[in-house]
């Protein structure tokens, strides 16, 4: 069910893959996904979304296979991140780097760092001091609305 | 004039530029404009948009300071990405990465490189040959629609 065209037979990359990932929506709740928040109550509160709004995304998210259900068939079970929806990760970033490319002065509240070195990331996936991807597995974030702590990616590893 | 909810004024920076970058259409009319298309029936026939939806979208990318007319006050000037329009690139690039690494097989019409040392590029923004940031004035696109030729990216140097 794409959310508005369907481009999922496109050759093109980018329109291939804007099919369901190009909506605000879907990028707030990756995040709040990526932030360890798992239950649908979770997500609606974490990203403001109408009920409607977000059991659209969230159905259009599990067919094109980006997040799945922790126990199928319980209807109140949480979601989380497959291989797939964790590879949307530089996606984000993209979009936080571009607002700080032209907007520095920004109140800016998330900041990307690699688990590995520190280093605060310019890159949306690759991490210049230990020259190696950023990637779920070595990206920490720390959000100002969590309190500035960082923390490691939620992980499709439970 | 966002095109759904206005989050113009968040602190998130991933909700920030998503309020207007987070759009399938906008995602291709920057494709085209980065391979150097600039007029509305241009954009118009490579996107595949209906002229209300290419409109809006256009409307929408000038107040958000990402195109501009060539000639202001001119009906049928062509558009060209200002300098924060130019920085959307590595949205462009994360959008295919995430196609190319979900389905590794796919048709991708796309190949991005570095225009310094012409090596394929699997970041969204980064030749880790040459260690540096690829941006428009560094990245070469070919794209197999466009008879598969290498070319620079469409600048705002006119």
């Amino acid at each position: 069910m794409p959310l508005r065209s369907d481009w999922s037979s496109a050759t093109c990359p980018i329109a291939r893959s804007a099919d369901v990932l190009a909506d605000p929506w879907v990028l707030l709740i990756l995040r709040e996904l990526f932030s360890g928040r798992t239950r649908f109550d979770e997500l609606r509160d974490a990203t403001g979304a109408a009920d409607s709004v977000l059991a659209r995304r969230l159905t259009a998210m599990t067919e094109a296979a980006l997040v799945e259900r922790v126990e199928p068939g319980a209807a109140r079970s949480p979601y989380r991140l497959t291989a797939a929806g964790r590879e949307t990760l530089p996606i984000l970033h993209a979009y936080a780097r571009f607002s700080r490319a032209t907007d520095p002065d920004g109140p800016w509240g998330l900041t990307v760092s690699c688990a590995r070195c520190g280093e605060v990331a310019l890159s949306a996936d690759w991490c210049s001091r230990c020259d190696a991807s950023l990637d779920a597995d070595t990206t920490l974030w720390a959000r100002r609305s969590m309190g500035d702590v960082p923390f490691s990616l939620a992980g499709d590893r439970a």
